[in-house]
């Protein structure tokens, strides 16, 4: 049956013991990698697997990078070359060509690992572009105190489409609700950048709340600009079966 | 400072509360709801946050459920109207007024809770439609197998958002990148539906292998069109330029 497979994908299993277990030492020693590529991924569990998955149906080389043993061992049997190992250390970062490598996606959990990574990225290999998985706004604002600059909350993309979904089956059209979801993203990532500075927590809830609704005001007015310009297309297109053009 | 907060919001610490201490009696008695709204979201977190705003955004009055009453407390200083209770219960979601709503956002963890609450939902409220959040594929496929038909892999929209800035990062054309990532999430969820009925591990494994590498082969023949266009979208714009139209 699906059962072990489908305790070993379930992060809610997996994570608990990543989480308990870094500090402990392990008795598998990492792999050997004998490739150098543009892009690294640390951390090939469901959120890194859709992005590889993505970046090899265009011939992106990746260099993949897990520390999940089991899992390392499922992916190959499903035809990804992943290497085992801990990717927040400085020797399996060298072995795989952080030196020379363009891109690096860190989405190992938890997330405090992913900060310990990021400062020994920041140390040895200045020239790496980091994209960074989140795992919420405040993990978020840790990221960009950080110096990150391409953080990504991981189900915040997901959560839009959800909305736009809903709206379709309330009848919008799908056009302006897609439309509106790029805005919402958009405003909603300038906003945390603006609120990642503040340490108070009342003048946070303050800020916060205010960014909140400045931004859902924002929305109802470019829907407002929509209806306008809906109203003058019909106009026009009522206009030209009149002429019969 | 902020650490309470963060802590509050930190799925990692709240989430094990909810998942042990489901069965155990609660002291606090669920609110009241004095409104009938037209959708109604069950777990305000990260995931049902961002929908309830967008929807909010759009004027769409949805009704919020919540059963974590330090979150509760805080959403509503943070200008939310949310009613504390768990949203699993017949009896609330019968206050909520899910035999009039249209639509429910289910987002309330663990994914277990989400299947009791979804046979809750098909027993005491055929007409309401379900929006489900699934943890990975693997509970997608249970999801899907119990009935659902609008099922949202929490993380996969935004690590092709991931993939998608990589590839611009490396150079290539935003449109080309996006228009990608968009065939791919559709050819991945028409997967998820053939994979979700084989039971056997080595089957589901060849099956799934093969699903993905078929996945791939269409990206790169979508590219291979994409590329014979652009090129003949060139040669038509420079005869243009030639011919001074």
């Amino acid at each position: 049956g699906l059962t072990p497979l489908m305790m070993l994908f379930n992060e809610k299993i997996v994570q608990p013991k990543l989480g308990q277990c870094t500090e402990a030492p392990t008795e598998q020693l990492p792999d050997a990698i004998n490739e150098k590529n543009p892009v690294i991924i640390a951390g090939f569990g469901n959120f890194g697997n859709v992005a590889g998955r993505f970046l090899r149906a265009h011939n992106i080389r990746t260099t993949i990078l897990d520390n999940d043993s089991d899992r390392v061992a499922l992916l190959r049997r499903m035809g990804f070359k992943v290497y085992y190992g801990d990717a927040s250390r400085y020797d399996l970062l060298k072995a795989a060509g952080a030196d020379t490598a363009k891109l690096i996606v860190i989405t190992i959990e938890p997330p405090s690992k992913r900060l310990e990574m990021i400062e020994t990225i920041k140390k040895h290999f200045p020239n790496l572009q980091m994209l960074v998985r989140a795992q919420n706004r405040f993990d978020a604002y840790d990221l960009m105190n950080a110096g990150m600059l391409h953080v990504y909350r991981e189900t915040i993309d997901t959560s839009l489409r959800v909305g736009v979904d809903v709206m379709k089956m309330l009848g919008y059209r799908a056009y302006t609700a897609n439309r509106a979801a790029r805005t919402f993203l958009k405003l909603d990532e300038k906003n945390l950048k603006k609120l990642a500075a503040i340490r108070d927590e009342n003048q946070y809830i303050i800020a916060a709340r205010e960014k909140i609704e400045e931004l859902e005001k924002i929305i109802q007015t470019e829907r407002g600009d929509i209806k306008l310009q809906d109203e003058s297309f019909h106009r026009a297109e009522a206009t030209a079966s009149i002429f019969g053009f």
